[in-house]
């Protein structure tokens, strides 16, 4: 079909390469999507940075890249609840069908799943191959650019919606894309007052601008402090987007007794705990992956038409041709969301 | 004590009579408070109309009304938790604290339950005794107006929240005052959409103020096409307010399968069901009895705190001396709420 | 392929015919699966009756029959999880896997489902052809008159299973084969105690067989009289199996308040329902169709490895030849489940 | 009202002392219960041990023991709704009844809790007061050992409770009573296979006789390893009631994606935890403090009123006069629950 631009891991080792490949078949089963805007998640980040999960996982050569939106262009022979033309967007996660989780509405965790961008080639490409099953329909008239982060999107949505958080307290730890989505939830589902934590200053002024009620520069301030103090008794909620075992214990010291903690920022270690504080407080965890297929996504739609204010989040654009830069930034830490243009 | 004026069913039948009675005795685990607004309740509109299931249940003498706020003024010699000064408002149903009910935290469905207003007498008077245990604090900057509508507000928060209403197409059938709470909380819950209906065109436009997205007389057009027009697959939520069967058949067609329902207006007789619709469409109904003790009462100073838009639900207000006049008013369905002030 | 014996509705009437076919074509991804047992439902009893609900919905010719069991002979050329030789039944609702339901693990209220025996030809055959994604593998030392009744007693696990049946005083209303399963399924679950209702004598017989700790004759005894009596308080728990009003009445009336229903039995009409007792006692109703796809089956599975007690409910067996003869005895109501061997 | 024994911590410092105290005095709303049966909890030995968490939480002098069946001597002015003579045991946790926690019916995490036997005197003595709200009153006929050990059965009940046992294959880890509880508790909801491990050689032969399906002595075979084996994908729900880290990272172990666990088992110090592994897996982790009041009572009694085998737990007796061989021997490991009988 032709040749097109891709960004690759070509060989293990640190760094990605923009080069040629051909356009990818598809199977019967599949669609090609022209892509129109890609965005950068931490996974690509380790695997540009060729950490020890990436060196255990990525076999190169692999295309990278899972956060995307654009149009189909050509579908597979089977495909019939498609067309040409459309604007979509894709869950990243190919399963089985037939395992245990798969049969039980649990495909988020299914026994045997391929990962795109990882396990087979990403959308970090002029043209990516993916199937049917994971399409996502986008509204004809939407922003792109929006389109492309909802798989980050939806990890947030995943983690606030195993709670109501109407009328809570809600204390969000780590303000990184997903957790400065969390806040625009916590703030459109009606949350009493959102407390928000990072170490990061770009991060903390793009949690005000999302609607923290406070927001708390963890190197200088406890959380737990400022909650106590505020609330009285303790919030209801905490969403754990930092991977931080001190934000987690600051975090888990500003809930009050019967509360609930989702847990989805990765830790890397092993973290000493105060488990022993979990059961004298009761409190719930709930460890939380992915995006649950599909409902987290119908949840999604809902609040993006309801207008969920995740806009800011996106801060800045660059062409394929400047990933180097992209990536780079996204080392730096000073920005939200991260575009890369085909 | 004294003397005070109290709005009283003296003997069986129509009406109420404004008269003078002794400030009440209060037990040592009693306040006395000193109303400063009192709110008109369907029930005591059944008082005054004296229909069949006010003939069964008064015993006159009773001093009507349990919507209220004032300060106490006086303590039990057993309270030790409150003090006089007090802004509060209070939980009309007396519970027994030693039945099953009571002792699973389902004290809304005690099986020896009093009521304010009803079994004892209410706070249409200068001053009322209230159990110390079902005093409730109001802020003390708050509106007494707001103080007084707790209690129909609470059956609004209760019927909501066994749901939650983020994300979801909501459906309020009957635009009374608390089916007018309901859409006030669903918008600030994050409903996706808010369907609201009534064939009475005052509270219709009330039921905008308020900021239903779609406002349906229903003499001119079934809610279910609406629904089913707009969303495509049905609302996922039915908050049943109206006690109207043709409401409640109208309400169901709009429902998409899966869909929740809470059912809080009296029908006040049998129901024609089709109930192999709720079981084809898995469907779930949700009696909803009063106000949970105290969960709903935390929730709804939660909503209000966060800036719950219902002061519009609230449209007279009248003193003690013009009952009459607030009562006829009732009867017209000219109005939201309305208030007598002592 | 040749041809086989099947048991059709050849014309629009009553009645079946044992007639010759051919046997079915398998596409890519289904199997062929040679029948070892079949079962009749209540459904198949409609068709052969030829009641409103089958003049609207058959469509003949079609063979009648959805619960079986049998063992694959040929795999269709997609079909990579399964081996000939394998002793199956199937889930009976063949899904679109697109629609909303089958995107978030509601594919048993699929929109747009095909029945086997209904929509498509069944199993009352030598062989029929299977969707490969609907087959359930059974034990391969199983009893098949077993695997043949999973779809009914899948449709009693999903009923039981919406409540947690450990510790409750449990009503069942009505004793047909899924009543009884219940009735199995309460006492494996821990239920405190199990009381059961039907106006059917031999059927009354097989719930004291499997276990019911009350067996209650509709038509002497008032079960809500009896529950109260014996619990003080009322159940805990109703299921509703008859789709008899009078029998739901009577089932209503013997729950405390805060219980819970479940609905399975179809009622063919409106019911005159007294919903304000729902809204007073602040019950919970379930309205519960088909089977989980497949948390149920997995639920269903465990039961039945964990030894659950349901073979008494299987009274009878007939040869093919003899179906007109087991659709007069299940007309006869003299009966627990029927089974029809090829 | 004259003189009586008790076990009493006298001053601070290991051992307890058999001494003559005055029978207590009670307040209007307490019962005097003339102590029939004691049970040793842990709590009693580490006061008995005086290690650190005595030393920090007990005021000598105290009377220690706070498990117990008895007989209401005498009432209280304000106690209505008990009667002398009747047979009992107790919650130990008297709490506000004003606080958040105990007015949304989780009075269980009382910002403001007195316990039994530690912050005021217990029931290691021939009489004892105990608050009316607080009585459990146990069947005329029941045996009023089990009527002893309510209050360790009511920590298994609400640790298995969380969770729906039905069909489920669960893991226990620790076979102290609470775990051999537990045990009896998931037997008899129908648990699929029950899976219980220590390294105490008495407690897995309970364990036998409580009828686990698999018991494990850790010290030779990982429970990991072995469920993963006879479940093929995993456990569904861990019950954690051992308080050691390798027990509750080998239960983990054991668990399949999406699985629940209950955290009872004190770890005495901070844990190691692979917290990633809770993530990926979807894990749901549940706190778990004392009793639900008095939900958990409730259930309780439905459990032993279905004949719940918990009788051969109960392992040793010993009079009052031999406290210290009963604390020696639960030093020793060597039993399961030990009675004390005044």
């Amino acid at each position: 079909m032709g040749m097109m631009k891709a960004i690759r891991k070509k060989v293990a080792g640190p760094g990605l390469e923009l080069c040629e490949v051909e356009i990818p078949q598809i199977r019967g089963d599949q669609v090609l999507v022209k892509i129109e805007v890609a965005a950068i998640c931490g996974t690509d980040l380790h695997i540009y940075n060729w950490d020890q999960w990436s060196a255990n996982r990525i076999k190169p050569p692999v295309t990278a890249g899972h956060e995307f939106a654009g149009r189909i262009v050509k579908l597979g022979k089977d495909v019939t609840h498609l067309q040409e033309g459309m604007l979509v967007t894709a869950e990243g996660h190919f399963v089985c069908g037939q395992c245990y989780y798969c049969r039980t509405g649990q495909g988020h965790i299914c026994d045997d799943v391929k990962i795109l961008g990882v396990d087979v080639d990403g959308i970090f490409a002029k043209y990516a191959a993916i199937d049917a099953g994971n399409i996502w329909l986008l509204p004809e008239d939407s922003d792109p650019a929006l389109g492309a982060i909802h798989d980050p999107l939806g990890n947030a949505v995943h983690a606030a919606n195993v709670h109501c958080l109407t009328g809570q307290d809600v204390v969000i730890t780590g303000c990184g894309p997903i957790g400065l989505y969390c806040i625009a939830l916590a703030k459109q589902a009606g949350a009493r007052r959102v407390f928000a934590s990072d170490i990061n200053g770009y991060r903390l002024g793009l949690a005000k601008q999302l609607g923290a009620d406070f927001v708390v520069d963890a190197k200088e301030t406890d959380i737990a402090d400022l909650v106590k103090e505020v609330t009285g008794i303790g919030a209801d909620i905490l969403l754990e987007m930092s991977g931080s075992r001190q934000a987690f214990a600051s975090g888990l010291g500003a809930l009050r007794k019967g509360a609930g903690v989702s847990l989805l920022g990765i830790f890397s270690d092993v973290v000493n705990m105060d488990l022993d504080a979990v059961i004298f407080n009761q409190l719930t965890l709930y460890g939380i992956n992915g995006r649950r297929m599909f409902d987290t996504w119908y949840e999604m739609e809902a609040a993006l038409e309801s207008g969920l204010n995740v806009k800011p989040v996106i801060t800045h654009r660059f062409s394929f041709e400047e990933y180097e830069k992209a990536m780079e930034l996204m080392n730096s830490g000073q920005c939200g969301k991260v575009l890369l243009i085909p």
